[in-house]
């Protein structure tokens, strides 16, 4: 059988090039569009992640303010950072890194981010904007799947789209974006029973549950879209790739797949974000 | 078989009898929960609902602002009674009746409505903390679908739930609570294909479809529990009830089954929302 590869360093590289003219006329009429991450503590893949957001904010002429807080910081202080920042005319797009230091809120701390800055797409207001249909910024990683179906021309209305992870920022808000696009849209966890029959359903599978190889290859039907939104050490996603080839007619690889697109759609949201404020100006 | 059915005017009692030693404790503190209804127009069905809220409100001791509005009502019109209402110290939950005219840009005024006073569940707000599990008020119906099942007892966790319809105030509501109480949740629609064999794979099957006698019979899996939320012209619900009975292990009726439960939901946000002020003050 046929397989695509669904190559996200392509679909990566086609957003930002989209971006190029607009960041530049953004900066003609005297706006920077301006990123702040926010890094608490010192876990390295954490700060890894934050580096290659703020590297890749400036190669495209994105601002990159970088942020790095001691891990002893309080919620009360995370708080009063992100609420600076917030009132910042100067930022446009605000990412808290997740995750931090167990003693923070952090739900607390991503429901601190104005909406209009919420270009990481955290916040419970975000995702039900998301859900009915006018969110402007979805979160990043269902975003780029999303984006990666558009760009390849896969089709979603009328299929049967399942979704086997439910977090806040990534299982939750890509059901919610299939099931906008007309997909019927099953959602599954750690309580489905008889997972490998469900997602055998699927002709489009995502695969967002944080469990190297997870995905077994007789899981998918023949023909299904499968994309994988895992990240695991050691470059490793959630789907077994080698064994899913068999079945799918269209695969995301790890490393190469929806993780590029995910920056890229982070630099869209946050362009996006500083041109909504010349509207309002 | 032997079919349970599910008696939502049981379950509606249940949730009245348990809020009047609340109502009754928030008026000893000086305060009178206080629910006000917006109705734009003269639909006469609208006004039925309207008034059948209202005097439910008055009946448990909670106070019934009722406001009504002549058809000609201009979007900005409502916006500013909502923001007026938002601002009532003595107003504890905004009903906006459902639909409003036409030329009244619906949603826009939905979203007006103060998050702490959104006892109907309508804004996207209120959506995503239902969905992220900390919202406090989920809309009506999904809620006295929630609310029927842990009165009956019904097992969620581990099984299918399929949902038919996708509106904001339903389909999409009732999914996140099924799926924030461990279903396996399938959401379906008008673009699904094959409905009738993806109903057939729901242990739990709600009906949000707004068609009368819709869902049939033979779609139903022996043994799964169907919850009607459907209320169409004439008493008629969106399941073809005799046919379901036939494998159905327990079923709402219409009338009598979601419908009642929905208003106590209602009754019981505005009482939440009252006891919430206290708790500020």
């Amino acid at each position: 059988m046929e397989n695509l590869i669904l190559d996200g360093r392509v679909v990566a590289q086609n957003v930002k090039d989209r971006l190029k003219d607009r960041v530049a006329n953004l900066v003609n009429k005297g706006v920077t569009p301006c990123l702040a991450t926010i890094l608490v503590g010192d876990d390295p893949s954490s700060e890894t992640y934050v580096r290659m957001k703020g590297n890749a904010c400036e190669k495209l002429g994105i601002k990159s303010l970088r942020i790095h807080l001691p891990k002893e910081t309080t919620t009360e202080e995370l708080l009063t950072k992100i609420k600076e920042l917030n009132e910042d005319e100067t930022v446009h797009g605000i990412l808290l890194q997740h995750p931090v230091p167990s003693h923070i809120n952090e739900r607390k701390a991503f429901e601190a981010i104005d909406i209009r800055k919420d270009v990481d797409g955290v916040t419970s207001f975000g995702y039900g904007q998301t859900a009915f249909g006018f969110g402007k910024y979805p979160s990043c990683t269902p975003a780029a799947i999303m984006e990666i179906m558009d760009y390849y021309n896969i089709p979603i209305e009328g299929k049967h789209a399942v979704v086997i992870g439910r977090s806040p920022i990534l299982g939750k808000p890509v059901s919610a974006l299939l099931l906008n696009k007309n997909a019927t849209v099953t959602t599954c966890h750690s309580k489905t029973s008889n997972l490998a029959e469900v997602v055998k359903l699927g002709d489009i599978v995502v695969a967002a549950v944080g469990k190297p190889n997870f995905i077994q290859g007789d899981w998918i039907k023949k023909g299904a879209v499968v994309l994988d939104a895992g990240y695991n050490k050691g470059n490793i996603g959630d789907v077994d790739y080698e064994a899913c080839l068999e079945n799918a007619s269209a695969i995301t690889p790890v490393p190469g797949g929806v993780g590029p697109v995910t920056i890229s759609m982070l630099l869209k949201h946050t362009v996006d974000a500083a041109e909504e404020t010349l509207n309002i100006k």
